[in-house]
């Protein structure tokens, strides 16, 4: 669809809304992107407001970029406080990659008390897909929502947007937007050529519109922080250009870096089913699935002791490393270990599959809690 | 802000959605724009219709095109009923040029008893302007709507879609318009360029949206008619286009002329205030702005007496002619006398003075009995 698709060097780094591929040098995305990297001033801070409980995906600097967090402190301090806003493009079931985020966004509306707006883009989904139709994405909007809520937001400070359900306040807002962003800005973040359609082009508006709608609901100006993958940054550049021409503030934003699949190379993508794990797979299913996971293993056991294995190549190691591991001591063997050749493959695969199997299970648990009605009420209708 | 307003012959003829200039050749433009002219078969059975009491604006022939007009017929045949749509872009105070195509189409809803949706694109006159805030075109979109009502429809069976009220369902539609029109499309039918704002760019979609909500409210397909006048052609140009695809019927038109300003040459234009009568003119100040009108008058008394008038070319004759005089036997005489120079252009311009006056006040009248809260009952919700 993107003209930036062609002709293109086969690892090249290549990060878009729409697209993840190459080797990933995230200094380079950092300073191309124009973001900031998280200090330890910043990271001190979500510390001490977490009374020391830092959340394992920053202490582990998978949440790793920002722009204006700092700012969001200062207000903080004022005492103005924040809302988040995060969302999901609803193209099919939620899977691991699609909870990062948002158990890192459960953990900020925990520490600080904070309403979440949480926008499912059904309508992008549908215009961006051509395999789609508009009832299936918003169908799976709804589906997905009660993964979000599996997470463990707090019901009476959670508010979804559902962009199909969109309020005649979300399309004032978009217009505005809308009218301040020229074709030539939007074409030269987005690439959209002459085949994209004219749903694709004023998207960037909707993408926009929840960073202001919690202002124009309060009546007067909300700061609003925006965990999320650092691939969906240029809606927000775009947003953040806007914004003063509108009299809000800029959208502040953390980021995190992609969540690889259980393949060789690339971010977890439910384009490729077996190297994901989806919140709908049996826990068994999800078990098996861990089992042939791609490793930092050698080719032979004789080798694996020899050489030792290659920890930051495995996608097991990543996984326990970032989210099911919190023990810097077990993490910390199983590296030395694992460099070592003392550990093989198998093992460890074992003791993740066991983990994630629960992981599954759990989270099942919690989501059937959560029925289509429940998600109504939570919809935003003004 | 678009192409082709640059490097144009100055009496060539430009027909867009946002301009009208140049002398206009109906013939041509008809050929142009694919439409067909109106025949005897579909007057004939207008004038059956309406118990041969035809209207004046049709017995004349300012409304004088169509598009499937006669499918209409068809399927009144058939039983089937049509709904009417047609709408304000409101940029400003209302003049006699915008009542012209209410007034036939009070006409067509009171002999064919059927439901009118009347769509305020309050929206598009924000995005398409750089002077007007958006609250600006809402403010007008309510003053407009009164005129509306003032023309005389029945409430009961009129519906405004106001743009920037927009509801879920009228969002949904728009959104399954866009996602069938490429920007090569919406380029070459309204001349978008890089400086376009994106709001424009998907406005297309709006305004076609109003032809398939009827359909999707009542859950069936109704077939509409749009009476409008010829300018507005394009964008349900390609609404016809996308309509087959998502399973709706066709959108009917039936086109009217431009309505002269009081000025030489042009459509009547807000932007010239001079030569408009607006509805809220004072009654005596629409008087004397008629006593100001160009007309087809010769230089002097005695040229006048000498050669005659040029009636072709005169606004006050148009006015009668289509308009204020339905006597066929006074507007002959008025014709030829002018013709013979036994009338002077004061004379006639004294005449429709007096009936412009009297039909501002007339409208005044009827018009200050609709509020805000009348309006906004009448205004779509869901």
């Amino acid at each position: 669809m993107f003209k930036e698709k062609k002709d293109r060097k086969s690892n090249e780094m290549v990060v878009t809304p729409w697209e993840v591929s190459g080797t990933i040098d995230y200094k380079k995305l950092v300073k191309k992107f124009g973001t900031t990297l998280l200090s330890e001033k910043e990271i001190s801070a979500l510390d001490k407001y977490s009374e020391g409980n830092l959340h394992l995906l920053l202490r582990r600097g998978l949440f790793f970029s920002h722009r204006d967090f700092d700012w969001i402190l200062k207000m903080l301090e004022k005492g103005v406080k924040f809302s988040l806003y995060t969302g999901r493009g609803p193209s099919g079931h939620t899977h691991l990659g699609h909870l990062v985020p948002w158990i890192f966004t459960k953990w900020l509306q925990d520490i600080f008390d904070v309403e979440l707006y949480f926008q499912m883009t059904d309508d992008e989904k549908f215009l961006f897909s051509q395999k789609l139709s508009f009832q299936e994405t918003r169908d799976f909007a709804y589906e997905n929502a009660k993964d979000v809520m599996a997470v463990g937001f707090d019901p009476k400070k959670t508010h979804f947007i559902f962009d199909s359900q969109l309020t005649s306040t979300m399309y004032k807002i978009a217009v505005e937007v809308a009218n301040r962003v020229t074709f030539s800005i939007a074409k030269a973040v987005f690439g959209f050529v002459n085949e994209s359609n004219i749903g694709m082009i004023f998207y960037p508006s909707i993408q926009a519109m929840p960073c202001f709608l919690p202002s124009e609901l309060k009546g007067s100006n909300v700061p609003i922080l925006i965990p999320a993958a650092i691939d969906q940054d240029p809606y927000w550049r775009i947003t953040r250009d806007v914004a003063p021409k509108l009299g809000y503030y800029k959208p502040a934003a953390i980021h995190c870096k992609f969540f690889p699949g259980l393949a060789e190379g690339g971010k977890m993508s439910a384009s490729e089913p077996d190297s994901c794990i989806f919140t709908t797979d049996t826990p068994n299913n999800a078990k098996k699935k861990v089992m042939r996971s791609y490793t930092g293993g050698r080719a032979t056991v004789e080798e694996q002791s020899e050489l030792g294995g290659e920890p930051d190549k495995c996608n097991i190691y990543w996984y326990e490393y970032y989210l099911f591991e919190p023990d810097d001591n077990k993490v910390n063997e199983m590296r030395s270990n694992c460099l070592a050749g003392k550990l093989l493959c198998g093992q460890c695969k074992k003791i993740l599959a066991e983990k994630v199997k629960q992981f599954v299970s759990d989270h099942q648990e919690k989501r059937s809690k959560f029925t289509d009605e429940m998600i109504t009420k939570m919809i935003i209708k003004e």
